[in-house]
């Protein structure tokens, strides 16, 4: 199975695809799509939907997993990146593939087994598990990888789930 | 010129198409989008997004002018509609149609004068200007026609500031 992680974004998307088998994680392409500041946004978000189209396209995954948005304060930077976020997941979804959706903490819980886990452990952890020679920068690629990670671990327990519940 | 004035939203979107000529103002179709409650967030964003795009092919406007989203408080109810405003200002320029924004208080300036005006207020000067039988509803079919009013009266002022600044 190849799962497309992706952590939204107006300025940077940052993306990862991950092939899973069995418990084998390998990554096969990771970097991230960037739009120009002083751009009008409706033309920002053109660029990121046409770029995860381009990507999903090329790399062809079997699911989408996307971090979700967490803003405890400020709505203003929010928006944008909420609207950008809309285009991501419509690129997705117009090619018939199913999005899953992880907070932050989750993401946390299933790469380091901790929800409250710093940014640079889990960034450690998706080095180790998909044998990286170093930590992908930005730090948007390393997020997009560590969602990636984190729905190979989600599925392989749903998975184990339905079979006992088979049983 | 033909106008489509958006009142962004997921569970609603108020589109409301309305013709220029001079100083009148005609209005040729005005309507919501409306996506069910429990189906999944991706499939109301798809829904948005043909349902946009739909609308934008068949009665084929010049211009787009959607209202800014304002939350001051509650990003929760903000971010599904950020993303859902982000697919809906994908589908205008995707056809290359220019897109403008005007917050709330643009619109009531713009449509009753006064940028504290009741919503009240707006809904009545959009009938009267529009010569319409009765207050459209919902709300954001209402709204959504005092954006693309708002939008004709702003690109009036715009042209004639161009004609004084050619002088």
């Amino acid at each position: 199975m190849r799962i497309l992680g992706i952590d939204p974004g107006l300025a940077i998307v940052g993306f990862g695809f991950v092939d899973k088998e069995g418990h084998k994680l390998t990554p096969v392409q990771y970097g991230c799509i960037q739009t120009e500041a002083h751009t009008p946004e409706e033309e920002r978000l053109l660029h990121v939907y046409e770029g995860m189209g381009q990507l999903i396209d090329k790399y062809k995954p079997d699911a989408v997993a996307i971090e979700k948005l967490f803003f405890a304060r400020n709505v203003t930077t929010a928006l944008p990146v909420a609207q950008a976020r809309g285009v991501t997941i419509l690129a997705a979804v117009q090619r018939g593939l199913p999005v899953s959706e992880y907070t932050p903490m989750m993401v946390k819980q299933a790469v380091v087994g901790y929800g409250k886990a710093e940014k640079r452990q889990v960034q450690e952890m998706v080095k180790l598990l998909l044998k990286l020679s170093a930590i992908p920068k930005p730090d948007d690629v390393a997020d997009a990888l560590a969602v990636a990670v984190c729905h190979a671990h989600s599925s392989s327990l749903n998975s184990k789930l339905n079979e006992v519940l088979r049983k």
